[in-house]
């Protein structure tokens, strides 16, 4: 498999790979959700349990344009749309799982509970997110914008082996992970410069196979090679990472909104940690995101 | 006077000014500084005492060119280049200091020496920036990417307080200042949320002056009206802010250098604190962004 390199070569391997994956969706009350749910049946790589409020789904002109890949679920409120969602993939009716309009805390709720819910005791829930930016010459994964405020080491740990495991299914073999601080000098100040420390040795021990991981690093010399080269810095990731690691949620989620809004970069994103991937998209989403985000989440899904 | 809206116009009126600010070099020894220094010289707004090693200064062709300009100092180290031009601001010789290529440490130890240094006692000394972004209306400002890791409420006061003077001699009269964080919610999960809720208290109060201060905000509804409409958030930013003060180093690093690298954006910098304004480029910043924070020093210089 060669790597996949935009949002279109994406959509063109899911089409290649001629299976549906199975996607429950809560509330899918709006219409960039819709527009993700119609080109996703349209490019033939998904259906559909569309899980709310019967007024509003009864308005989808595209359960009457695709009724062999929508079903629909009325229920009373969100709060059961969420539980019935989970429930839905617990019992293997879903591969997948999507946030429509819903209040992200009803659906993580739902996911979270420890009787009924999706996350394997002791697994780390997380945000992994990619971009496409007009500017960089490959899609660049990164993590964490969204969930975990300040990573402990095992939870770094975690978020990196999840970035492997996406990368792969990308096609990128050997995928280049740069552990992200704003200098590349270690420090007692900034305790995550020391994690990092430990996870570069691990990372050189081979514990996590064929990566190269690298690290403090910033933004700058982990994306142009001419930064580091200037500084007289020389890192194995070569400016070319595939992956960005933050130290914590602001700096991603800065990360996140800046690149988006600035330089105009598409997005997909999807929390990892439980037993399938879910599409949890923020509301001012575009549909083209939600749309892509629901393909990465076929893509790396390895149910059925 | 109108307010400036890009690097171009701040060289325009510099011009208008009609008089050149004194400006310290400390070791000018790289291409990057000496473009600043022709241009600026050619553009009427400033004249240079370089101090530094004999040797590099003596291949300077504007020496020769522009003898009424430039005045030089030979020194034995970097060291000693760097308490030189301490020495000079002291002494009324020079309005603004400016790094060359020297290590950040020797001048920062140079300019907070307690005795013979440049910050008065209980200044908060912070970096203060600012891009010209191609796909935004105006200048934005931001703090603090470079020197306070984790600042405290008191010193996130007196960033707020730099920016409004910089604001101002930019022509901005009422600046619009968003306290960045990853949500809108306060949250004492995040220590810097509650200081932004006692901010907003001090700006309702007048204590700011004729300021728009909200918070907190993340980029998006800072800097894009729609993000905050689709959300259902009204903030009286706007979506439209000209200063983003960030909780931490980390995020505000991620910001400048995501957004020169993805969106193309030109930068300026300056540290605040110190008697005068100090240009302490990174050695990797392009001599356009060398030459745009010399501007952006002597336009904020208050001295002569």
């Amino acid at each position: 498999m060669k790597p996949i390199l935009n949002f279109n070569q994406l959509t063109a391997h899911l089409r290649t790979l001629n299976e549906r994956k199975r996607v429950a969706v809560v509330c899918a009350n709006d219409p960039n959700t819709e527009y993700a749910i119609v080109r996703a049946i349209e490019e033939g790589f998904a259906e559909f349990l569309l899980i709310g409020d019967s007024t509003v789904l009864k308005k989808y002109p595209a359960l009457e344009k695709y009724p062999e890949y929508i079903k629909v679920m009325h229920v009373e409120n969100p709060d059961e749309a969420s539980v019935e969602a989970v429930k839905a993939v617990r019992e293997n009716q879903a591969d997948i799982l999507m946030k429509g309009i819903v209040n992200t805390d009803n659906l993580l709720r739902a996911i979270l509970d420890k009787d009924k819910g999706l996350l394997p005791a002791g697994k780390v829930l997380t945000h992994l997110a990619v971009m496409q930016i007009p500017s960089y010459h490959k899609l660049l994964f990164f993590s964490d914008a969204a969930v975990i405020p300040r990573p402990t080491l095992q939870q770094r740990i975690e978020m990196i082996w999840y970035a492997i495991h996406i990368c792969h299914n990308f096609g990128i073999n050997k995928p280049r992970i740069a552990l992200i601080h704003c200098t590349e000098k270690v420090s007692a100040k900034f305790p995550h410069s020391l994690d990092y420390v430990n996870i570069v040795e691990l990372a050189d021990a081979g514990e996590f196979g064929d990566v190269i991981i690298d690290g403090p690093l910033d933004v700058l010399t982990s994306c142009e090679r001419e930064s580091g080269d200037i500084k007289g810095i020389y890192s194995p990731i070569e400016g070319q990472a595939d992956v960005l690691i933050f130290p914590n949620i602001e700096s991603g989620n800065t990360f996140y909104k800046s690149v988006s809004l600035f330089a105009k970069a598409e997005m997909a994103g999807v929390l990892q940690g439980p037993v399938c991937p879910v599409v949890l998209p923020s509301r001012s989403d575009s549909g083209l995101s939600k749309y892509n985000s629901l393909a990465m989440a076929c893509l790396i899904c390895n149910k059925k």
